[in-house]
């Protein structure tokens, strides 16, 4: 199981929901950079279930601890280990679980390849795994400096759509919802869902502005690609497009193409990036996030032996994931960014 | 710039439009295959220009060598270099376009990043980069098997969208187009852009039947990160979505989940992975290409020393990429399995 | 700065001695394997300090804690975070060091390349983070199985060379001298150096046996090469040699090519590996160990302004690197052997 | 089989002595070098068979061809694909050891990894395979720049040892032996093993000036380990020393310690490197080279299917392989100091 991201600003995540803790390793970090527990905290909080009523009411406080790679409140270039412990893992309430494939979850694909049946809390599928994204991320910030920021809201909730981005509302707002004027309607369509027992999908928009020209390469380690990887990697990510995205599908070039001026671009239908590699205009994506699949509706499953069983998923889970995806979005582009940055070399 | 792809197959391209030839190191080839030049040959003549009045008429054989890793018509297990040489390079073609970023190119982001002028046909952003990848994916093909079955199609140019994609129809069609209905509706929307010296965005499918169960990691290195790696890695790709893709926006989990049963899952709204991890159903994804960047069209840019300029691009492209983008998504979907198919371990 | 070893096998660490701890993260283990902390455990007490008069005194219990990748005492396929408390950590001992390059210390190499002073306990370059090392090679070990024996002594130490060596006497001896003859002439050897306040050089003898034919590649990832990486990332390692090792320079190939016959190799000058690839036979290494670089003597040295200045390192510390060296150099080889073992990949 | 080098400057080679041809992609070179063929070449022609009494005389040009990543005489930041064709493959030659496996080749451990029986040539075993490193290390060389100087010569062939080196002497003998005082012995050590149809051993001292302070990391990736990678990987070589190497066996920190002044440091027992990263000191290294195991003298072995047998390898092999060894040698120990280089990050 690969658990490193990135070559110069490596990533590494560990822990499961039911063991001691879940943490990170973070490499590559220059020495004499200003780094706190506070820096990583107000990143993590960010994430932490049990801040609104749509997020999952595990109550943990998730307070990390740095382990290695600072002294006296600065980096050393030395790899940064931080640890956030585990305070309310009951294996018990997984148990009944353990015997059953969650429809639209790891289970089954991860019982077929590790043979191990279906984990407390889902293993390594966790949303507890991302903690270690966050906190990753919230490092990756601090090396790209307070220049590069990055916003992310909800676009789409279920069937309510916003048409322009308030990045500042959204910061406010418990869906974490874009659009003022489609807002309520949002919370509307969740509340609806919550009460059939059930979960709505949505899409994230992420917008980076001050990002340095230059970041990517022309061929593999493209910005887009490293995006992509980066971004598809979350759990229940089933789409991604940069910049004009998907409509290019049913655009012409004479449309599509962002004409060059002395002043700058006129456009932007390339989301920033051009063959690759970063422009210096903002980056625009969109994300499509799938339906929660916890849901406490009767579906159809099998067992771990194979017979055909009606299960529901007891525990209450966030009915839509946009709030929470924003944030960990926000931690792989940065993290995808941060280690472009570190790798850049000088020209001959 | 990084030119390798994957971990345990690793596929290394090298070569730009306006040099000796383009190739490709493909590392990690178990021994004993039967490979021989045929096997790539019919993948490099699928992608080849000059094969249909809508594909650039860059009349090069494109004939492949192997110049390694090979004995008596056999894989050895070491890396097989590749070798395609360049009979077409015309540098002179190219001579007035080296003072102006053309729109839509990496010209401009590739001067800001390494400081070199544009080159004639694009450097490293050539279209016949890619014949290193078809020569890598035709190589991958092999180590899957023939019980793994790519298909792929166009199913939306422009305006015109494909609704039931007939895979064998597709093969035969100019456009690659899936869907007969709207076959013909396509063909026209391509000829009446070429007229308009203009160029025209497309959707292409892409579906893989036979995929081991298992191919894939929780973290990191997810089955669709990696899908989205490869295939965003190639240019003119603005999106990719697996499975129900961006339509599990609207969607609720009760609907969104795919039952599984005694008989196998119900639906595929997953596109063939959960949590990362291939499940043993048909993989089904999409890929956003935009319109062609060079168009005939008048264009505004400015030139290297930063003067506006309107200029219109020389020469003949492709009016629509997605029949030859079809070659390359397959290419690099067949290298992430083949990647993941070599790295399985044991269990223990 | 690159904190991670291995390929298929990634062994992580992290921490230094001024802070919370030290650990490591392996990642890439199998699932379904029998792990607790006491296999771990039982490894690094062996390279504890405090254990004998011959290393240095620092009292810390070394305990490890096994932070996540298990459950119910097997391993899961997940990460395997591990985490040991520095609860001795006493930078105030070593505040006047802040402002000079300790002599043979990588204080100086440190201060040029990241421009930090000297770290209290030496940063990264602490014999601490060794714990991790040695934790990621008990994990290895479970890999291999009980069929892969390690086999190490000293062989040398200052001017006392033993001749064969008794791998079970060397287990109890404080020096971990392999020749019985010649154990107490070595401790003299090392006495006579402490009362100097001088340190003592050593070789190190490591004799893996039930290594399984084929592991190593022809060409950069031979297994010579992977061992002497690993072995010569451990501070003080100066030399490595693989059978006959040095003893090759005056020998002719009608003498050094072990003969081959229906019951094996007639000799094992190769040390185990021909070619790059392990033969089946016991592998033999030698490894060179600079006598401990922190001496009590007086030493010429600069401060970090550059002033000349005569110093002494206070503190215990080993008189010789031998003993520890042994348990560190075990787990390196166990870590290239268990790399190289988990990436074989089945023949076409 | 893993045929890449390098992190940042990433070394690919490809290519048997049967096959068409060999070569290598350079991928990391910054834009902007001056890199023609010639470059190359001159590094190559060191390397080449041919050249004296003593080294084979397969009589190959060895000419060759830059496939990409310049224009007009400069690097463009591209892959450098270079190409040079076998003009003498005879696998006919061979074709009777295809049944036996060679003492001291990789014939026996490649067969049972690989399953393949002995390639004509040795497959990826062959010398020619460091055609590809020898013109990796002269990019390698372009990258450092004329400042970083290597000098290596012969200091011991069989029983003849060198005590002083004279780089500008070893650079015109045929043996390369560095001290002239004991070169014509060297010379007639060679001949009395060819006359006996006998090879003999060697020692090579490496020597590199103007290396920057500063490259390599504290923990896996230090300089020391790094360089013993590289050159622990060129086929033959059974052992490496750093600075003092093997003589701080018997040594005392006292004396070992490099005493630092203000003008420097008083003497290099490091061998130019602290805690892994160089220090601006002359690099000193030894490296061990096995007689060649090519040898027409009767030697026992057995054939693919287990049976007894008595060889003598046809064809004239180097009798000594220390002369074009040094040429690989510096080759490998180029490509790491570049590749360090390149991996240079801007303190914060």
């Amino acid at each position: 199981m690969s658990s490193s991201f990135g070559k110069n600003f490596v990533v590494t995540t560990f822990g499961e929901s039911h063991g001691a803790g879940v943490g990170v390793i973070v490499d590559g970090v220059p020495p004499g950079m200003k780094l706190s527990e506070e820096d990583i905290q107000v990143e993590l909080d960010k994430r932490r279930p049990g801040t609104s009523p749509f997020v999952s009411p595990r109550n943990e406080p998730d307070k990390v601890e740095i382990l290695s790679g600072t002294f006296q409140g600065e980096t050393i270039g030395s790899p940064i280990a931080m640890l956030v412990r585990n305070t309310n893992a009951r294996s018990s309430d997984y148990n009944n679980l353990r015997d059953y494939f969650r429809p639209g979850h790891a289970d089954f694909s991860y019982f077929k390849k590790y043979g191990t049946r279906p984990l407390p809390g889902g293993g390594r599928s966790s949303a507890r795994e991302t903690i270690g994204r966050v906190a990753g991320g919230a490092v990756a910030r601090v090396i790209l400096g307070s220049g590069v920021v990055f916003n992310s809201c909800s676009m789409q909730i279920g069937q309510v759509k916003g048409v322009t981005p308030d990045w500042e509302f959204a910061k406010k707002h418990p869906l974490r919802f874009g659009d003022p004027k489609f807002a309520d309607q949002a919370i509307e369509e969740v509340k609806a869902a919550m009460q059939r027992h059930d979960s709505v999908g949505g899409k994230i928009a992420l917008n980076i502005k001050g990002v340095p020209v230059g970041l990517g390469d022309p061929t593999f380690r493209k910005l887009d690609a490293l995006l992509a990887l980066g971004i598809m990697s979350i759990g229940a990510v089933k789409g991604i497009e940069i910049g004009a995205g998907f409509d290019v599908c049913s655009s012409y070039g004479s449309k599509n193409n962002d004409p060059i001026t002395e002043d700058g671009f006129l456009s932007n239908n390339a989301g920033g990036m051009l063959g690759g590699i970063s422009t210096g205009q903002d980056i625009n994506l969109n994300v499509a996030l799938k339906p929660t699949s916890s849901i406490m509706s009767a579906q159809n499953t099998i067992s771990v032996d194979g017979k055909n069983k009606v299960i529901e998923v007891a525990g209450r889970h966030d009915p839509c994931l946009c709030p929470r995806a924003c944030v960990i979005v926000e931690a792989m582009a940065a993290m995808v960014l941060a280690d472009l940055y570190l790798g850049r070399t000088a020209r001959a």
